[in-house]
């Protein structure tokens, strides 16, 4: 690959994102955009279990006061169902989370597709079923005008949480749904992708299709790969090199810090966590 | 995909092959020849550490008594590393493996081919190293008459076990190694596959390539993808779909049952999982 001169992450807090499920949900959102800001993070992307759907201009309200913007809202629940209606109730779902994510002034929902309908082996039938789900939602996407990001997850994840595994899958589903790029995006999270032999080339194929840029790290003997996620660093992505794959399609967003940790960073004290990935977004990101 | 009518397995000894793994290694290998014979396997593929590899031609005979034919031999030690010595030591290691693969009357080597060297995040560089050290098997392959299948692993494992992760990619090292089939083919595992977006159009690239395929299923909740395959038929894989897309390429070999499974199916009696993969090999896959 071309060197790439990557952007300055230093003294940009308009360049950094915390994604709220690095803290572990344990404070109100409030208090973690606090945080956030105190950190140097200019963006923050909440989580729906955090936010009142109810009322989500009080929480607004209170990441603005913060002096933070909203960058994503995380996450769609999944589309593949075993019934018509489950699949119907999971399309209402959507439509709250992209009127509250409008709410929160959220630029793009972010979708974790689902898995096999329960009890299925049919992929194919499941990923139509996916297809056909977001399809659905594009009348919404126009209403509340904020986009959705498609993720593609780790394929360790294809049978329970997503049978959208790579980037160039996700971008051949943009293609198919929505060829102008209306639409949809494609959320590139360094965790799920960072294998994919073909990684160069989807993203660069992507290209203005790339809305958001996740970053933490592979632990080299991950037992578990839901919450044992590493700091960036600490594990063997060579996330500069990712970032500039992702910056050459033009992406300007932040970069955003999602780290799941049970059993290691969730149990640290939030300012130190909020400190080490300001550090190393600074150092090895 | 168009209807494949599948080759008959039941009453087909010659169609059904046991990897020894599927027992948990708890028994000579000679044993477990006489347990698979009186299953209805006509092939077996041992492991190395099951095989007395100074003194090969005893396992071989013993196998051969027990009215068994050796399929393939599992595997190779992994080529990427941090040392031009630790490489070597690998290459060395490989070429004992297929002597012993010879010795054995095995049809081909499985290569796991190895994840990144020990502290190294340049997976660029790491794949060049595998491809080296896969090129420097080739005189020994000649001499050996043993081809090596080269087996796409999951991409859980892609840091510390394989990157090689799709059977594209495995298609791609192939062509360039490789160009007219004489020294590498392919290992189509279900376990390690099933997920891929782009399975069918790999398969058939892949063609006369595949050389084996092995069954297994993947529990739609597996918590770790080491030791916890499932038995076919518990798990979300259409192993009959797979089965024709490899079938449709051409491939009469046996099917092999290749489970890893420390909880349940290495805890059981080994004529029980015998049975149960024999039954289950006639009925879903």
């Amino acid at each position: 690959m071309e060197p790439v001169r990557l952007r300055e992450l230093a003294g940009r807090s308009d360049r950094r994102c915390l994604n709220t499920a690095t803290l572990g949900y344990r404070e109100p959102v409030a208090v973690t955009a606090q945080r956030a800001a105190a950190a140097g993070f200019g963006w923050i992307t909440p989580w729906r279990r955090e936010i009142d759907e109810g009322r989500p201009a009080r929480d607004a309200e209170a990441i603005r006061a913060a002096g933070l913007r909203v960058r994503s809202y995380c996450r769609t629940s999944y589309l593949a169902h075993d019934s018509e209606a489950a699949r119907r109730q999971a399309i209402d779902d959507n439509r709250r989370a992209l009127e509250a994510a409008a709410a929160l002034g959220a630029r793009e929902l972010v979708a974790v597709v689902g898995g096999l309908a329960d009890g299925s082996r049919d992929i194919d039938g499941s990923r139509a079923q996916i297809l056909r789900g977001l399809e659905a939602l594009m009348p919404a996407i126009e209403t509340t005008g904020v986009k959705i990001a498609l993720e593609p997850l780790h394929p360790f994840y294809a049978a329970d949480r997503s049978l959208l595994n790579t980037i160039a899958q996700a971008q051949a589903w943009c293609e198919t749904l929505d060829r102008e790029g209306r639409y949809f995006g494609i959320a590139v999270d360094a965790y799920h992708v960072w294998w994919d032999p073909l990684l160069a080339p989807a993203i660069a194929g992507a290209g203005p299709r790339v809305r958001a840029f996740h970053v933490s790290d592979w632990l080299r003997h991950t037992q578990e790969p839901l919450l044992d996620r590493g700091m960036m660093g600490d594990g063997v992505v060579d996330l500069k090199r990712l970032r500039a794959m992702v910056e050459a399609t033009g992406f300007d967003g932040p970069v955003e810090v999602e780290i799941f940790s049970r059993d290691r960073w969730w149990k640290e004290d939030p300012d130190v966590v909020l400190r080490t990935c300001r550090e190393r977004l600074e150092t090895v990101c």
